[in-house]
Parts: structure tokens; C-alpha cells; sequence
């Protein structure tokens, strides 16, 4: 096994490669690796021909009778790589596969362990229509967008991760091309493939664009931010919306091997995928099914739209990530689709002249609590004009607006009293109807007033149960006790005030 | 023609049984009446038997070729009358038809004259969505509810039409029949029928009822309020609503005799018909064809929904009064039914525990603003908790909310600069998309902001005009004129707050 190098990714260090090499063959002292951290195997390879095209690797993880395959990467400089996320503590045995025999069947082993306690895995759905880490630990989805901001400067890149380490902000929706569209015409520093002139030579990857992604998922992850990544979109001038298709594949491929490791990777196939027009829909469906067989970690995947909806009931979806601002169609969809429902955009707190991004920030912040009391899940972004026009939603730096903390208040809440996730209590077609939504188990109920300001209300409380009732004022933040027990069909005296909402919590319970 | 007495109900006195008895047998002085005022005709009649079930009348009107028929009704006490408006200039002659020989063959005639400036005729729908007095005057269609105030105190029904009198209000909905339904758990001081204990004696009439309806609606028209008449709703604990067939026709054509003439009424089939459970479409579609078959002077008519609108494409509603709080709807409803469309219940401004009765003043002026941007039009109601239970929405009194100020600040816009109406700028299916609306011609062009808040916009104005600009912050009832000249692509500067409209003018035109 000379020269192979296992790394282990600590958990959300920046880079591997200076990681130390770790000898790990069998017999051989036993490497430790925390449940859900990634570990790397390296090991040199062909350099003649193209590596990126002509060479295969695989290696196969098994734990007992459990085993997980997934595929390497070449790294450039005659360096492959195997990355790997083992989600089960014990001795993990691997073995590689590759069209090179200096790459193939090679083999070693290493020691899952318990990790520690602020790694919680990744996120997947739990109880059909939420999220939580793999260790049980309840996530409240909250998340913002910054499509673009990987190509910005590194200081920009820097003030993003700042603003996302003190914001209530857990997944980010970026893009792995680059962006061009309005406030977004520049160049990106480097690209994906070599390119000279207009001209993208798709036989090759330009791995130093694809290790800046790795740093930029790690360095996410140790804010405890879920990276979704934007596989697609159309607002390209340089050709990445409509590459040959065994290029859309050997891409997916590439991305797959190469991040699916890391525990804060979800995937998006596309921003707005109804414009891209070269795409059709067995497209879609295959690079659906690339997701579905090389990523061995089954991270969580969806796909945004434009103007016609995805139809997100189809079983390789693990969520909507629906693009609408009629947000009372929260609980109806989930129940359709029998998922969670996250709004990815809903429109974004801002200011520019376009509509998608300009509404105040008690608007967003509304979207987010009418969101909640569907059972669903909201997402931000802010689109403030800017003297040099750096706006978060595409390029991160500086959050101006009101709603992040309006936002996180609610999340707060959330996280507080909802040990998962609330369903709604019925349906409803109107978009400033009061909500209400509910722990299955009837510990917490509240209900989002919106525009309405009752100064009183029945409220029918499961029976057997007695609660405390909270008003809390969405837009200025204040949570005041009402006086009293209230039971079965509970006469309330509330304050009148439009924005409010009322959560009974069981008495006696968590 | 001894004895017959011909009454000019004089536009909007408060009664005729004291206007003086008027002589105009052919050949006699020729009595003079305005366009649009109602003018009686009494006569005695049998007293013996049934008046209300036995005896036949109508009168046909003849200007020229032109004949209009009405039918009379028994007032009591021996008294038959007859009521007609007339709606040209020039000379009318008139004949009656009766069962009982004393009424039949009448006849005589009056001089129609030009009316008073105050008296502008009936609303009727002009250029296909919009509304207008017979005159030409424009009519901005602004209504408010008071469903029962016609059954409440004498101080009340005073206090009501004075709080009308300084109000925006141009549209009253009022029920015929008595309501019981929450805070409205009184007994009526009088009946529409003879009743004994808890039996209606279908067979007759109640005068006194009616002529009590007489003087709201000739004093709601002194106030330019149009009478938004209910004849049938489900709230009821007499009977009302579920009478035998028979006497439903008979009530409504002794309602249609009773009040068409006078020029303010509009009638509503019903409110929430869909909730009253002993009547079928059979039943709906008869009562349609007896307004069109009986109501000589085409009053504006449609009918209210609870839960499965109206198909209001149907040939005998002028327009569409809908029940519903997606205000974004009204373009597409308009183009689909090729009619008016009024949300004459769009939840009401109060703070009772039901969620119809309780937004915000800032939202019920939301509504009137969605609306008149989608060219629409759009009903106020109000539901404040009361020490004494009176809530303007069902018992009229005084108002208490914010949202009449706001409501008059859009009326007055309206009026000064949109002749008729305007038409929608493209539908949308989101409740809080900026929405914006033209005058056909192109000379007033405005959009409403809703919960977004561009500092800039550019904004498509026809060729070859130009517009001045104002910003209007529709809840702060501020006017900003905007500095300079617009026109083409019109890139504008604006303040980027939430609830703005921004109005563009074309320079030169009124």
C-alpha cells in the first residue's frame, strides 16, 4: 500500500490536502474517523492521456453485511481521490476498482467513532413532512440564498461567512456555475472547465474550481450552514446550460464523488429549471437518477422552477423546493406530495425595481411565519441596491435588511417548542387567512394571525390537555404570558393587534 | 278619473303618503316630473278578500313607440299604487290593467323634465367593467355592509345615515328580511308578514315593513348611497328563508313594485345563496327570471356566495358580487365573465374572534387598493367589538376604523382622474404582487406596490406620450409629485416603501 494516502477530513476543516497522510492498511494501526466525517483515500495514478475521461475508480465500504460504493475523482497532478462519509460506527473495510491497475483493488480499513457532539450528521426528512440531523437532533429549515457568491472576491467570500456565522441562517442556496444575469456581469475567477477564448474544453475539470467549492462546503458546514447546491441554471453566458449531455453527466459525477462526503451537501438539479430550454425532460430525469445511484449518502434533493411547477411527488424528490408566494398553499402541497414543502424564494426582501425582490422586510419575515403555520418551511434572500452592487441574494457579503432577525426569532421558537415539526390544522386558499399549526402528539399548538387582530377567540383544545398561552407579536418581537389555564373549546381575550400569534403550550410537558 | 291621486315622489323625499295629491286626467294641467325621480300613482281599490293575493295591477308607460310595464301593489287600507321612473324626457302616457274593474283602464300622463343637477339617474354598467350614473357622471363603486341596520333602533338608523353622510361610502348592502345570526339575536320591531305566535300568515303583507324600507331607501339616495337591496339570506329564524315557491314570487314582485322605481336600488338575489339549503338553482334561476321579467327599469342585479361562488357569467347578473378575499382574482374574473366585478365581502375591518370580521384597517384599505389595480372594485364592512353589540356590518350606528380614511383618499383619486374606470396591466396569481391599472385611452396609468418596496422601477408608458408622476403612500395618504417628464421605458426613482402607488398622468389631458 506504499505511497496510498487516507486523510481524514477533520470534521469541517477548511482543506485536505495539508491534512496529514495516515497509513491504514490492514494489520496496520487503525485509523479513527467520526461518524459522518468524510475521510479521503489518495493515491497517484495515470497522468498520460486524460485521467478525467479514460480513467475509472471506485471503491466499495463495508461494515458488516452494509456496503456503500462510491466513485473517485481525479485531483489533478496525478492524484485520485476516494471521499467517503461512514454514517455507522464500527471497522469500515474498502476496497477500490478502476480501469488503471495502479488504482485497483486496493484495500484498508478504518474505525468509525462516535463523533462529537456538535457533529450531527447530515440532515435528512424525518417524520414525512421535516427535517432532522441523522443523530436526532431536531432542524428547523431556515434558509437564505446566495447564487453567485463562490465568484466573488475573497473578502466578499470572507464577509458571507461572517454574516451567515451570526445570522439565523442554516442552508444556503448557491450555484456551482456562475451567474450571469442582472447585478451579475462579471467574469468569474476561474471556471469550471479550461476555457481559452469562448471556448470550454469539457474533456477536462478545472480542479482548482471544484477545490474552492470543497473549501467553501466545509467552511459552510463548520457554521452548521447545509450547502445546497444548484446543480443547473439558466443565467449562463458561458455555456454550462447547455453542454453535451455525457458532459451534464461526467459534471454530475465529478460533483457527486467529490462532495457527497461532506455531511452538509444537499442538492438542487437546478435553479429555475423550466428555462433551461435545451434541457428536456428525460434530461431531468436522468441526472435525477445519477443523483439516485452515485450518491451513496442519499443527501437530500430537489429542484426549483421557474413558472411551471415541478411535479415534486415523483420519488427521487426528497422535498419541494418550490419557487411561489402563495404561501397558503403550504399544507396543501404537502399533503399532495407527502413531503416536506420548503418555499425556496418566495420573493426576496428588498428594494430593486424588479418584483421577485422587493418586498419589505415584514413581509419576508410574514412569508416565514406563514410558512411555519402551514407545517412548511420559507426561504430568504435580500436584494437591497447597493453603491457597488454587491446584493446578497447572488453575491453574500452584508445583510442590510429587517427580516433576519424577525426570521430568527421565529426560528427560536420553533426550535424551542417543536420537538420535529408541526402539521397544519386544515387548509385554506386565502392568502391572510389566520393559520394554525400543531405538534402531532397536541403539545403545541399556535396560530399565525397575519393581517387579522381578533380581541378574542375560541380556539378548540384537544381534550384531556391543559395549556399556557403565549401572544407573541411577530413584528416586535415581544412574547407576553396570558393569564390562566385554557382547556377544550378555549375562550381567549387577545390584545387586537394585527401580526400576532397565539401558541398554547401543555402544561407539564416540554 | 276622480279619486286617483298621481304622486311625484320628489327625488328622495323621505316619504310619498304627504306629497301633494296631483290631478292629470288627459287634457288636464300636465304634471311635471324629473328624469330618474319616481313618480305614484294611488288609487282606490277593493277592500274585501285578499288585496295582496286576488287583485291584479300594472300600468304600462308609453313615450313614443317606447312602453315600459310595471305592476302595481295594495298599500293597505284600500290603497293601490302604482310606481314608475320614468328615464326619457318628453311627455308619458300611462295605462292601467286590473283584475278589479275599479283599477282597470285607467290612464293619464305626465311631462318627463330635465332633472336637477344632484340627480344624475341610476348606475348601470358602463364600458363593460366599470360602472356610471345614466348621466355620463362617473360612479367609483365604494360599498360598505350593514346588513340588518333597517331592524334596529330609530336613533340607530339616524346615527347610521349621518355616519354614511360624511363617509366614502356610495353602496349600502342591507337585507329585506331580519337577521338572527351572532350579535344579531333580536326580534325585528316589525314583520314582513302577519305573524302570530311563531306563524307567518303568507298570504299578506305587513305595509308597514315596507313602507319602513320606503323611507331608508329614498333617504339612503338623498345621501347618493345606492341601496344594494338582499331579498333572500340564511340567517334567519322566522321562516325567510324557506317559504312556499308561491309566496317567494309574490314577495319578490311586490318588492320589484314597491322599489324599482326608486333610481338607487340595486338588487342582490341573495346573500351567501349557497347556505340556504332549501332552495335549489331551479329556485335561483326562477327569481332571476322574475327580477328580468318585472323590473322595468333594469336595475343592476346579482347575487353573494358563502363557499361555491356564483357562476357569474350568467346572462341576468350585471356583474359580479363576489365573497372572496383573493384579491388578485378580480382581472381574471372580469375578462372571464365580461362584467363588473365588485368583492362585496372581502372580510371585514374588526377585531371579533371570527376571521371574517377581523383585519386590519391597513388591510381592508389593502383590499380596496388590490382591487381598483386589478379594475375591479372592492366592499367595506366593520366589526368592532361593541359594549353595546352594535357593529356598523350588521346594525350600522358610527364607525370606529381606520380604513374609511384611506378608503376616501382612493375614492377621490379615482374620481379625479379616471373617467370611467381603468383595466387591469396583466393578471397575476399572487395575493401581494404589485398590480397595476390604465384607462383604456392611456392618459392615466397607475400601479399599486403592495408589500413591495422598489427604490427604483422602470415602467412601459405608451408611445408617443408623455406623463407626469406622483408616489402615493396609501396608508400614510401622502402625495409626492416625482421630479421631471416620463415617457417610453420610463426608468423612475421611487422612495422604496411598502403600500405605494405610483400614479403616471399624461401631460395635457384631464
Amino acid at each position: 500500500m506504499n505511497r496510498r494516502e487516507l486523510l481524514k477530513l477533520s470534521s469541517y476543516a477548511v482543506a485536505a490536502a495539508s491534512a496529514p497522510a495516515l497509513a491504514a492498511p490492514s494489520g496496520e494501526p487503525v485509523e479513527k474517523v467520526q461518524r459522518w466525517d468524510a475521510i479521503e483515500l489518495t493515491h497517484p495514478g495515470p497522468t498520460a492521456g486524460n485521467p478525467f475521461v479514460e480513467v475509472s475508480l471506485s471503491a466499495t465500504f463495508r461494515l458488516g453485511n452494509r456496503t456503500l460504493t462510491v466513485e473517485g475523482f481525479y485531483d489533478g497532478a496525478g492524484a485520485y481521490k476516494i471521499r467517503f462519509m461512514p454514517d455507522e460506527l464500527g471497522t469500515w473495510i474498502w476496497t477500490t476498482t478502476s480501469s488503471a491497475s495502479a488504482l485497483n483493488g486496493q484495500s484498508g480499513s478504518f474505525e468509525c467513532v462516535a463523533p462529537e457532539p456538535s457533529n450531527h450528521g447530515p440532515v435528512s426528512v424525518r417524520d414525512g413532512f421535516h427535517f432532522a440531523y441523522a443523530d436526532g437532533a431536531p432542524w428547523v429549515e431556515c434558509g437564505t440564498t446566495c447564487y453567485a457568491w463562490a465568484f466573488q472576491s475573497e473578502n466578499t467570500q470572507r464577509q458571507t461567512l461572517a454574516t451567515l456565522s451570526s445570522s439565523p441562517f442554516n442552508k444556503l442556496r448557491m450555484c456551482l456555475f456562475p451567474k450571469w444575469y442582472q447585478h451579475n456581469h462579471n467574469e468569474p475567477p476561474l471556471y469550471p472547465f479550461p476555457r481559452s477564448g469562448e471556448t470550454n474544453d469539457y474533456s477536462a475539470f478545472n480542479v482548482e474550481y471544484f477545490r474552492h467549492f470543497d473549501k467553501l462546503i466545509v467552511a459552510l458546514g463548520s457554521l452548521g450552514v447545509q450547502a445546497d447546491l444548484i446543480l443547473f441554471h439558466p443565467y449562463d453566458k458561458w455555456g454550462y446550460q447547455s453542454m453535451p449531455a455525457e458532459v451534464d453527466d461526467r459534471y454530475l459525477r465529478y460533483v457527486i464523488a467529490r462532495f457527497s462526503a461532506y455531511r452538509n451537501v444537499w442538492w438542487s438539479l437546478a435553479n429555475e429549471f423550466d428555462l433551461l430550454k435545451s434541457k428536456t425532460t428525460a434530461d431531468w430525469d436522468r441526472y435525477a437518477r445519477i443523483l439516485g445511484e452515485y450518491d451513496a449518502f442519499d443527501h437530500l434533493r430537489s429542484i426549483h422552477y421557474s413558472r411551471y411547477q415541478y411535479e415534486y411527488g415523483r420519488g427521487w424528490c426528497s422535498h419541494a423546493g418550490v419557487q411561489d408566494s402563495r404561501m397558503q398553499l403550504g399544507a396543501q402541497w404537502r399533503s399532495d406530495w407527502a413531503k416536506p414543502v420548503v418555499f425556496d424564494e418566495c420573493r426576496y426582501e428588498g428594494n430593486i425595481g424588479s418584483r421577485w425582490g422587493n418586498i419589505s422586510g415584514d413581509a419576508m419575515a410574514r412569508r416565514f411565519w406563514q410558512a411555519a403555520a402551514q407545517g412548511s418551511y420559507c426561504g430568504h434572500g435580500e436584494t437591497y441596491l447597493d453603491a457597488n452592487d454587491i446584493l446578497w441574494w447572488s453575491h453574500g457579503g452584508v445583510l442590510h435588511g429587517t427580516s433576519p432577525a424577525k426570521i430568527a426569532f421565529l426560528r427560536k421558537l420553533l426550535e424551542e417548542t417543536i420537538a420535529v415539526g408541526p402539521g397544519p390544522i386544515g387548509f385554506t386558499n386565502f392568502n391572510d387567512d389566520p393559520m394554525g399549526a400543531r405538534r402531532a402528539n397536541g403539545s403545541v399548538i399556535f396560530y399565525y394571525f397575519d393581517e387579522h387582530q381578533p380581541a378574542e377567540g375560541a380556539f378548540q383544545l384537544p381534550d384531556g390537555k391543559t395549556y399556557t398561552a403565549e401572544f407573541i407579536d411577530t413584528l416586535q418581537l415581544t412574547r407576553t404570558p396570558l393569564p390562566g389555564d385554557y382547556a377544550g373549546n378555549a375562550q381567549v381575550k387577545l390584545p387586537g393587534t394585527p401580526w400576532g400569534s397565539l401558541w398554547f403550550r401543555e402544561k407539564g410537558v416540554a
